[in-house]
């Protein structure tokens, strides 16, 4: 009897061993690696990158773990900007997100089904660290936009980077809403941090990304969307058949645009598109340049302005220039500039005119007609009218 | 005593359907549905992909139930391929592979290192099925360019579509050498099957597609690359140096343009690109369209091209060449076309003078300049030897 009893404790004890290890082997599937090594073997999860040395494009691979990067917005384009961070090594993930996991999210890559109902940043961090252990994953799972939320943000992403007290390497734009943009852009222009800005249109055939420096380029406020979704609830919004259309490929693309040159500018490569844009339908990429509005509304945008002009400026930069001997109308491949505060003047649809649907307002009105003879546009530059109702056309499907 | 026996086997029971669920628990995250529904709701996995259909964008979303689609390679580029299309709701999916996941593969999206050692087709279809249990997954483990590997590809291909003995809707290569990309060729010549090419570069900095229509645009025998890697083990490659660079940016772009393209063929919306290019250095988008060559290699091109010419032509089609007006050196955006039999001919560099890598050879002997007079440009269409030499410098990147 007594013998019976410890075969059966004997049976529980595997048992719980067993369960124990299939609850845990999804988490541990590799040991983390100490430095980044160069060696060709399959079991090397980094030969691949660090061979990126050996056919010259980048120098010292290795510097990407000295790199902080925060992510805002962990859906469609975020998601996967996380899940290429990771695969490349990066130092540090920031991830913001207070939005959860659903069914309806699983027309694009990175979530599984089982992963419905937790939060994006929890799920997200998971998935993340076992894929790579060695990337730091942080996480912060609320609005970034409410007045609190908003100094936990700008003191997260000015004093969180890898260095104790220093602000991360770059910030990833990844949401979807006009409020959240404003407050990366706000945040970014108050601390003078680089930052990209991406989207994807709501029918799901376009996409871009936009570098913005402050000072040097157009800050997200200097040149805002004409028309943005108003302020009420996403699912009011859903359920009255506004619901945007989405695609796993458009969204793909928007991220991997937005990580390459995200990695081009960290580890010193290539050349950083200012502003890229993708066309599904016709696959069309237009790359332009846009110049801060000296008229903006954000104080200070108009203090970094200020600080780029008495900058000394560096060789290269004034080269660039000669790029715009380039015929204007034949495509933007050659980095075209186009100066935005330009754009609300030269706009020949008024905004009684504009056809603003349910559930959408007009972001600010446009300046008057006679405001005109005042913006000034940069000296050298060429601006075209047709151009610029491309762009504004491409601003509007944001 | 025998009450504490029943105990105990109460908690064996109990532990054993734990251990049960937690095993079966990820390979059922979600149901299967029956038809796609457009409903606004969290829970419905197809509501952002059926809104394609309210934004003016695709008819009938639900089609692509009734396509099949073969992905030939299933790495960097063929597993985001097969995730996006997973994801997209497609009928079948038919995965060919024959290569093991391995830790090194980390720096791509898709797999995850506890599937290190595992068949690259077994993982992705446990994946992909998790995913969306509504896509029926199909898998071959095997090297399609040996002699009897190809019988059961091509009899596969031509005949394991939606509709039994039907052939697949598409064939996409995500392969990595030249034998395979000649294999497939040979096979979609043969069948007269529709296909996409791609490829990402060594250097993991530049990748492209290319629409394959026998008859109508220029096969891969048509104008195959001038350097290939040799017919050598390729863990000998590996470890003699050679180890390709890649990155999951270039990968998931080349992915995405593939899927998008591939959606845009399937569903019939927007323009299908012939050939587009991706560079990422300079955010450089090649688009060209590349016609048969009329002294091909491969015996079925030269029937397909007879047959493409005694098929009427659609209206759209001439229309087409009105758009060669546009100025040759300005961009490709607009679809300069190219002639592709006139490559080997106008290459500058003599074959002796090419800077071939160890490891690599020349895939075939330039013809002879004297040949020049006998190639056929087609009608209408420019030739620039500039622009030439640029498509062969993509072409040798593949």
């Amino acid at each position: 009897m007594s013998a019976a009893i410890d075969e059966l404790q004997a049976i529980i004890a595997e048992l719980k061993s067993e369960l124990e290890e299939q609850k845990t082997t999804t988490r541990n599937a590799r040991e983390r690696i100490e430095r980044m090594s160069a060696e060709v073997v399959d079991s090397n999860p980094y030969s691949r990158l660090m061979a990126l040395q050996r056919m010259n494009i980048v120098k010292d691979y290795e510097r990407i773990r000295d790199k902080a990067v925060a992510i805002v917005g962990v859906g469609g384009v975020g998601s996967v900007t996380a899940d290429m961070l990771t695969r490349c090594g990066i130092g540090k993930l920031i991830l913001f997100d207070y939005d959860k996991v659903e069914l309806a999210n699983m027309n694009r890559l990175f979530f599984t089904p089982d992963q419905a109902g937790l939060s994006k940043v929890e799920a997200a961090a998971r998935t993340l660290s076992f894929i790579n252990p060695d990337v730091c994953i942080e996480t912060h799972n609320y609005n970034i936009t409410t007045v609190d939320n908003f100094d936990q943000f700008l003191s997260t992403i000015s004093a969180s980077g890898i260095a104790v007290g220093q602000p991360v390497d770059l910030v990833l734009s990844c949401v979807d809403n006009f409020e959240a943009r404003m407050a990366i852009n706000a945040a970014c222009n108050e601390k003078n941090m680089n930052w990209f800005e991406s989207g994807v249109s709501e029918n799901a055939v376009s996409g871009h990304i936009q570098f913005v420096r402050p000072g040097d380029t157009a800050c997200f406020a200097c040149a805002p969307p004409l028309v943005v979704a108003e302020n009420i609830d996403e699912r009011t919004l859903k359920r009255e058949g506004v619901c945007a259309a989405s695609l796993p490929t458009t969204m793909g693309i928007t991220a991997s645009l937005l990580v390459q040159n995200a990695l081009k500018y960290l580890l010193n490569f290539g050349e950083v598109s200012d502003y890229l844009g993708y066309n599904a339908l016709s696959d069309f990429f237009p790359k332009m340049t846009l110049r801060p509005n000296t008229q903006c509304d954000d104080r200070n945008c108009l203090v970094r302005q200020k600080e780029f002009h008495l900058r000394p400026k560096p060789v290269e930069k004034l080269v660039e220039v000669e790029v715009s001997d380039e015929p204007l109308h034949a495509c933007n491949d050659w980095g075209i500039e186009l100066v935005a505060d330009n754009v609300p003047t030269t706009t020949t649809k008024s905004p009684e005119n504009t056809n603003v649907a349910f559930g959408l307002r007009l972001a600010y009105e446009a300046p008057d007609k006679s405001e005109k003879s005042e913006t000034t546009a940069t000296a050298g530059d060429g601006v075209s009218e047709a151009s610029l109702e491309e762009l504004m056309a491409q601003m509007k499907s944001m």
